[in-house]
């Protein structure tokens, strides 16, 4: 998917939601985990019904992986039908991958040929060739890790040298490597404080910001902060919106909570004269 | 796996020797390809094979990965084999995994409960709620990136902070997480130099070391630097060994490569007067 393409469904939908995919049997309806494949049907069905609202899905890898081969099938079904269904929708694996070269082009092959997906999110702690090659795919989307949402983020992106953070250095040095195009940063939404440094270093990049909901960001701060003429951000929730219900309604809580953010976003949008 | 049964069979086969599973089905001999699970049947060949020589075999996740689901069948096939077959070989998933601790868990759960293996290589750039998942599973190991073999490992682990580089603090760091019977290092072969310092910070971890062979590393070098009372080391080689050949000699020509290896270590830990 081309980076204008995302931007015009952003201004089309009114929204720069993405919805964070981390299916749970223990989390799920009862009446959906006794079905063939609960991944599947749950997942689906939280995807048609907040698919109005939200411009993006982010499948969080883990949560499949941790089924074996049951969810990774599930995960290929999944993002099949979401290209079939939604082609204008944005995906993202958010699979943190990142190897020496060799092995990182077969995690790209993994995910952009394989799988189908959009974009991917990636470690940078092994620098520029374990990157490299997700970048070579066209139409396709590479997110590094920078500063990221949890409590471990202040062990080794804080730590300080030659007047910028590891986390700034990684920008900085990241920005070598590829532009607007094909890259993107995660910035967790907790760390909201640090987005104005962030847009310093890159003011046209797309961010895609994790940590509204559950982990306690605040989508009017991130928003203020983060957005930029060309919208800019995207501002994931997961378990808010996914696990608004655990009843035959959960459908119905899910696009209620996903709207909520969208008529929020459209606001802000509206005040920031960007729509 | 116990780390005091590594120890045991690496002076019972008198080899450190990790064999790595990297298939690449351009790579492997086309006899093999044409049949109906190549990658489980070159696999397991090579393994077979090496087996008499090697401690240890690395699965690198993503030559697997990059075949979809395909690929992460057969993974599960040889892990079982392996398993079943030779359950005093010591097994590590090369995933280079790592996210937010309620993901993280899934990727523990994933790879020593659903796949089996004794142990998984994480990165540590999202800090110590990354990691620690990994660290609660019993005889099981996690083995952090701390020094990376390739060229890009330059761009931010050698950042230097209050006098120590990125990668000591993540050693430093990492030792509040856990202790030996749970946690290992990786440092690249190619960076050998930095052993002896590496050595000053974790005396008595085991590190696992990649990059020898085909990336330039130099076992006796890696091997004097490394080695303390306990072995302490694991050394690999994929390349080197398993594309030895790809003719219908390729499993006897990996066998031979493995065994070289094998002798030149049995020496080194002679004279080291450790066996």
């Amino acid at each position: 998917m081309k980076l204008s393409s995302l931007i015009e469904q952003i201004k089309l939908k009114k929204s720069y939601l993405c919805v964070g995919i981390d299916p749970d049997l223990e989390k799920i309806p009862g009446h959906i985990r006794n079905q063939k494949d609960p991944i599947y049907t749950f997942s689906k069905s939280i995807i048609d019904s907040t698919v109005k609202f939200a411009v993006a899905f982010k499948f969080n890898i883990a949560f499949f992986e941790a089924y074996g081969i049951d969810g990774l099938v599930s995960l290929e079904k999944l993002i099949k039908y979401v290209n079939t269904q939604y082609p204008h929708v944005f995906t993202i694996a958010d699979a943190k991958r990142g190897d020496i070269g060799n092995s990182s082009s077969r995690y790209a092959k993994a995910f952009f040929e394989k799988f189908g997906f959009d974009s991917i999110t990636v470690s940078p702690y092994m620098g520029r060739d374990s990157i490299e090659p997700f970048l070579s795919f066209e139409n396709r989307h590479t997110i590094i890790l920078a500063l990221t949402s949890n409590s471990g983020a202040e062990d080794f992106q804080f730590i300080s040298s030659e007047g910028k953070k590891v986390y700034e250095h990684v920008i900085v040095e990241s920005k070598k490597w590829g532009g607007n195009e094909n890259m993107m940063y995660v910035i967790g939404a907790t760390k909201a404080i640090h987005l104005e440094n962030v847009r310093k270093l890159i003011p046209n990049s797309f961010l895609l910001i994790p940590g509204v909901g559950k982990q306690g960001g605040s989508l009017e701060e991130v928003s203020t902060l983060g957005l930029n003429k060309n919208i800019g951000i995207l501002v994931n929730s997961s378990r808010a919106i996914i696990y608004a219900s655990n009843k035959g309604d959960f459908a119905e809580k899910a696009a209620a909570e996903a709207k909520n953010l969208q008529v929020r976003m459209e606001l802000i949008l509206k005040n920031k004269q960007i729509i």
